[in-house]
């Protein structure tokens, strides 16, 4: 396995709570990988709320068609989720479904929950069939060694090219009890806006009603999983899913401190992704102020992002700021050379369109050493604003990609 | 200098035809580059059209925006163009217009032209003041060296990160005379749909009026220099302008051999920009079809000739057409999985949504081998076309822009 990223959290994989009402198991199954466990699974209690959001791509894999479908299943008596890594059972033509339905088939005859509340994701190389019979294979023994203590497991197990398994809570304490919040989710190449190859899977024990549940999930990713990119590529498997089992307290407004807390567990997986990305030595933060709108802030933000010639300038420590000026230039948002500002950090480089006269490049340089980079773009036009997270662009990322599939 | 593109035309740089009513010159100015030429210098004869398409970016360049505004000049008695490398005098405001026009008027009155008919360009690094005193000390020299032959020394003092000069030509047999036309040009990075860090002068001794040069340029412009990327990112200072002396035969139609002629030497140059892209070791034509319409089809070879992860697969030699139809996915287009099909080179990797029964992974492996690649898709949707040129994503173009500028 690859070294872990630089950028990994200091502190290892987090100490999650355990979620009232999911218990999760993890197994090698040998889909691809070798010597590691490769086929996760959580199983949910009746009465759980499951709300989702999927990749926009015209060519989604059969399993994220199929959880599309299931959302709207008004069955209950609990819910289930299976997760393969190696294989991304995407671009499989009629096999693909197939392998679905076997899969998901067995989750539920062995767990007893009904078929249409057993989600499946799975990720890796596309354009080859899953040998699912591999995982059918195994469901016994997952099911066998559920534990509300293994989300770590889970979370190694849908790794592909990820470095470090990623994990983030919170709790809430709500005048008719304390409410926890648990995610994992993998990453790491392909990840664009709108989603990415990312895998995410949020628990909590409160108790939603689905269509609430779906509203808050849909509005915190436009803030969060959509506002990451690696490298403007986007998966045909990106899957959210968002799991409320009901055991502990009550949440029925849109906002407030849950959704505060559930904001800040998907910033914090979105960010992890983020700093996970393929071959990234630089977590880069794009801060867009004083657009037109906060769909132009966006745009400029994630064109900045996506840059190659922004993101090698980081990876080689340049506070190449030219390159900021043509990324604002070609992303189509409304702005005007003259008004546009531009920090590095704390360092103003350009002011009213052009470098500040208190420019010090030592002092950008020295920023750009840092391993979190702050890239600051006012357009002098209106308020618009936006935030969006990005990695460097470095030689490994090439030596990842060159030859993933061989 | 780097070492010259493996994909560089095997002849060396073509042997233009003189153009009658136009002369070169270059030199070295030292406006950043020490030990070559920097500035070339193009006289064109009274009764020059001159038409031009430039970048789109928000953020563009004094010299385009000067350029601009004088294609719609009046004035007659000749023309001029001057070109610098090593300084793109963009994003240094008002300093930049101040330097254009230092520039433009030493070179006008140097030559007796109208201010207002001599066009600039400048190339290389964003947000550094352009040092024009090195530029316009220069005019004389250059106006004193100013020959029909000099075209090669041009695409010469035109390159910054380029590996090799830049030059096409064509001949075209009317009724009443020769028509000849050459051209030079720059990439090499920044290369990116709706033009390029791409600086490109074509000229002609036809006798065409303005209006319908621009005609001809824009609907040109449309099929070769606006089908190409090497990196997705677009320049403030894209230039192409193109100069009919008058010298030969008139051509009166949008259509017909002149055309073709002048399509041709776009197209070449627009290759030969592509071959030269930043560390690329694969020149790669995208042909779509099938689309619902040209645009989406359009949509879908860009995306494809963008992807980061299509492009370091071709860099890694590998048939890798699961990333191809991830970036079909994403494109945006009109698709339907189940009806793609997918060829590299004359091998189908993919038939109606799945792996071809006659896939040969060997096959399509050796294809990946050659340096000059196709990779076709059908989307088995409707009747839209487009095809666009790329090339790989490599290790040198990291090397080149991680530090390029220190």
């Amino acid at each position: 396995m690859a070294k872990t990223s630089p950028l990994a959290p200091k502190g290892g994989f987090p100490d999650l709570p355990v979620i009232s009402g999911v218990t999760f198991a993890a197994v090698e199954a040998g889909v691809k990988y070798r010597g590691r466990s490769d086929v996760m699974l959580a199983h949910l209690c009746a009465g759980t709320s499951v709300a989702g959001v999927f990749t926009k791509s015209a060519t989604r894999a059969a399993p994220v068609l199929d959880c599309q479908a299931k959302l709207g299943s008004a069955s209950d008596g609990g819910a289930a989720i299976v997760v393969n890594s190696g294989n991304a059972n995407a671009f499989t033509g009629g096999k693909g479904i197939e392998a679905v339905t076997a899969v998901t088939k067995m989750v539920a005859e062995t767990l007893d929950v009904p078929q249409d509340r057993v989600f499946s994701s799975s990720t890796g190389v596309i354009g080859e069939p899953l040998p699912f019979e591999r995982i059918t294979a195994k469901v016994a023994e997952l099911a066998e060694g559920l534990s509300p203590a293994r989300i770590q497991d889970a979370a190694a197990a849908i790794m592909t090219t990820d470095t470090f398994e990623k994990g983030a809570a919170a709790q809430v304490t709500t005048d008719t009890g304390v409410i926890n919040i648990a995610g994992i989710a993998k990453g790491s190449g392909m990840i664009a806006p709108d989603m990415a190859t990312m895998l995410v899977y949020i628990f909590t024990d409160a108790k939603i009603a689905q269509p609430l549940l779906q509203d808050m999930l849909s509005s915190l990713t436009d803030k969060t999983f959509n506002c990451i990119t690696v490298d403007s590529d986007t998966s045909t498997s990106d899957t959210l899913l968002l799991c409320a089992t009901g055991k502990s307290a009550e949440v029925t407004t849109l906002t407030g401190p849950f959704t505060d807390a559930l904001h800040s567990v998907m910033r914090n997986l979105a960010h992890q992704v983020v700093k996970d990305g393929e071959g990234a030595t630089k977590f880069v933060e794009v801060c867009v102020t004083g657009a037109d709108t906060d769909a132009d802030a966006h745009k400029v933000g994630m064109s900045i992002a996506n840059s190659p010639l922004v993101k090698t300038a980081i990876a080689g420590e340049d506070p190449n700021w030219g390159r900021v000026v043509m990324a604002v230039g070609k992303s189509g948002a409304k702005a005007d050379r003259d008004l546009l500002s531009i920090r590095f950090g704390d360092v103003v480089v350009a002011d009213k369109g052009w470098v500040s006269p208190d420019y010090d490049e030592a002092s950008a340089a020295k920023h750009m050493k840092g391993d979190e980079l702050l890239i600051a773009v006012d357009l002098g036009i209106g308020t618009g604003k936006s935030t969006v997270w990005t990695c460097d662009l470095t030689h490994a990322y090439i030596e990842i990609n060159a030859d993933y599939r061989s």
